[in-house]
């Protein structure tokens, strides 16, 4: 079964919003079994409209609109599909009292355009909206299925998963499991070529690589009668690809790095303590934001300035003139001074040239070292970094985290 | 001039991935004259993309792709258009050599399917991709203009606004200039009251606020021959929003307030430093991630545990076991003893729970206390804060920025 989800609605070709609710719904359709072929957005003007239904209910058999279904004028949705399948528009009473008794518990005046939202295709069956006043809509006609939903997500997707998400899976008597792997450390070509076999090979369970914000995600995704099966089925190829990349493979169901570092810290009882300079705390927040983190994160220092890592951490001033403030030099003396302050057994240092300004021919922009300490024992490595001020900061925490997290491996 | 927007990629149909790249580009090209009337999402499919291409191609002026440019056998883009177009794929040699040196910069091996991206459609205009390997290109025929971008935004933004975008200026001749207000400490309900009757008066400049991230932005656009016209038909109007909403207003051309802060510190020449707990450094980061922050800030703590507020700090034991560490007298005396240590003449201090863990009926999740000492005074606030661990902390962080902003401004 392939599906097209149309949406309908003129703020989203002003750019005024982003269609999140194709993704929701491509999902959730990808969850119980429908191939989802295309996205489309239309706005509210009624040729242009019908061209589009036309054109979905001739390449695809289920349609699912979102958006149009509202009482005001430029709401057309619902007309516009009518039209289409050659059917009446008939007055619902019981949704009429239905609206009528929202606006009295909202106590808001019912406008004479809100009766409109009472009239609904013959034949359909009614999707109820508990959380605005516009019904859903589903109607099967010449083997096709119309679905329309309205367009707010907190009305929408309550609506998708009480009526809609059933309605399929009763039709396709399937389900799709997945999981999201997680790669760090080598490139994106690299590691297709690395599993590049694997993904030819299959077709159920497929395999699909992405890259998400510097970080490469593998999808297994399986399709089988229940849930336990699927995961028979990706269990296998997960441990296939796990051989070919080795430890840069650290999550299996979509974990961030910091979780899957948090994570490893609690069950190994490692404490740790941060410093960072270019990150100013990025890094911390990264794992601050881990529930659960404070059972082995007490504390953390920003020291921007080279005063500052003089003084709170007890670097040498001779280091930062001799080798500069942004040399593996400085970051392995400020690991030093964090751990002797803090008595963690893990700590990570970061400092680096950020950007738009300060670098220089022999350190560019996105120069960063990191050092990192576990038990006594300092890595450390100097990295050039691509991409503006956030995005060079955000690299060096994903490093600097991958880096603890491949030392603990080897405890 | 009519467009849609093509988004390739099986990722955007496997919902894995919003397409926030339909609404930038969509947004963009309404400031400059250019219509959107129809966004589509197709995946990796050779003959469903080239028929929504043709689709494309037919019912619009200007078709714009977005994603499947990328190194891997998937990304079909560059080819699917040629053969639509029927143009050859030519090698390109200094593109090649970029490409090359990318790898050499960043330290990765160039793969064999890397060359396959210097390969490029013939008699196009090249657009480059300073921040990745796929460059973009740009093609003029038989009246359509075809236009395709890499998929990644922090690739893709760039090279529309430095090509593609001054494409569209010079073609259309007309251009949207606009304005982006800013506005924290009221809600959306009550600055749509305060301004509604301006917002109705107007057609040009118009008037169309939005909420994003917990800030409501207000964008006054203005249509005209030259951006000096625009501007000058758009300030009046900014004036007289501005004295509806007073220093609530901190944006006028889309600032953020960390930027509106770091400014205003830099102006008034205000050090400053800060002390976290439940935002774990992100108030710093924020800061940090502003260019030229280093002239006002030097250094910043996260004490994330009691002992370490106590440590760090010289908070009271007394304070934390009888008011807790999450309440006004421990915030005000974690900003007093940050100001001890670091002499700077601002300090933030943020003390709260982020969730979804350690709630109390009296200090519910979402609870924070934050402190702001300008010059020896002092000033707290209690908040009660709604949405997940990762929103109750930003939020946490643009209150205390706002908070600053405004003791500021008193001086």
């Amino acid at each position: 079964m392939v599906a097209e989800i149309l949406a309908v609605g003129t703020e989203l070709l002003m750019g005024q919003i982003v269609n999140t609710n194709a993704q929701y719904i491509t999902k959730r359709l990808n969850d119980v079994g429908v191939n989802v072929y295309y996205h489309s957005v239309v706005g509210d003007n009624p040729v242009r409209l019908k061209e589009c239904l036309e054109l979905a209910l001739n390449r695809c058999d289920v349609v699912i609109t979102t958006g149009g279904l509202g009482p005001t004028r430029d709401d057309i949705t619902k007309e516009s599909v009518a039209d289409i399948l050659g059917i009446r528009l008939v007055r619902h009473e019981e949704i009429f009292q239905n609206i009528k008794c929202f606006f009295e518990r909202v106590n808001r005046r019912m406008m004479d355009n809100n009766t409109k939202q009472a009239d609904i295709p013959e034949d359909c069956t009614i999707i109820p909206n508990n959380n605005g006043t516009a019904p859903g809509f589903l109607i099967e006609k010449d083997g096709k299925t119309i679905i329309m939903l309205p367009g707010p997500p907190r009305e929408m997707i309550p609506m998708f998963e009480d009526t809609v998400y059933p309605y399929f899976e009763k039709k396709t008597g399937q389900i799709i499991g997945s999981r999201m792997l997680k790669v760090f450390g080598i490139g994106e070509s690299e590691m297709e070529m690395k599993i590049l076999d694997l993904i030819e090979a299959q077709s159920n369970p497929t395999i699909a690589p992405y890259v998400s914000k510097g970080e490469i995600v593998i999808r297994v995704t399986a399709r089988s009668k229940n849930y336990g099966e699927a995961m028979k089925m990706i269990n296998p190829v997960i441990e296939r690809i796990r051989e070919r990349l080795g430890s840069n493979l650290y999550a299996f169901d979509g974990e961030t790095l910091e979780e899957t570092v948090v994570q490893l810290l609690i069950e190994k009882n490692i404490s740790i303590s941060t410093v960072e300079s270019c990150t100013g705390g990025m890094l911390a927040s990264k794992l601050v934001n881990v529930p659960g983190v404070s059972k082995v994160f007490d504390n953390g220092f920003i020291t921007y300035s080279n005063q500052s890592k003089i003084d709170v951490l007890g670097v040498l001033p001779d280091t930062i003139s001799t080798c500069g403030a942004v040399s593996k030099e400085t970051a392995v003396e400020m690991v030093k001074g964090l751990i002797k302050r803090t008595s963690t057994r893990a700590g990570i240092s970061i400092t680096g040239i950020a950007g738009p300004d300060g670098g220089t021919p022999e350190k560019p922009v996105g120069s960063v070292y990191i050092a990192v300490m576990l038990d006594g024992e300092i890595e450390s490595i100097g990295l050039k970094l691509n991409g503006d001020r956030e995005r060079v900061r955000h690299m060096a925490c994903l490093n600097a985290l991958n880096m603890l997290r491949k030392k603990i491996l080897r405890l």
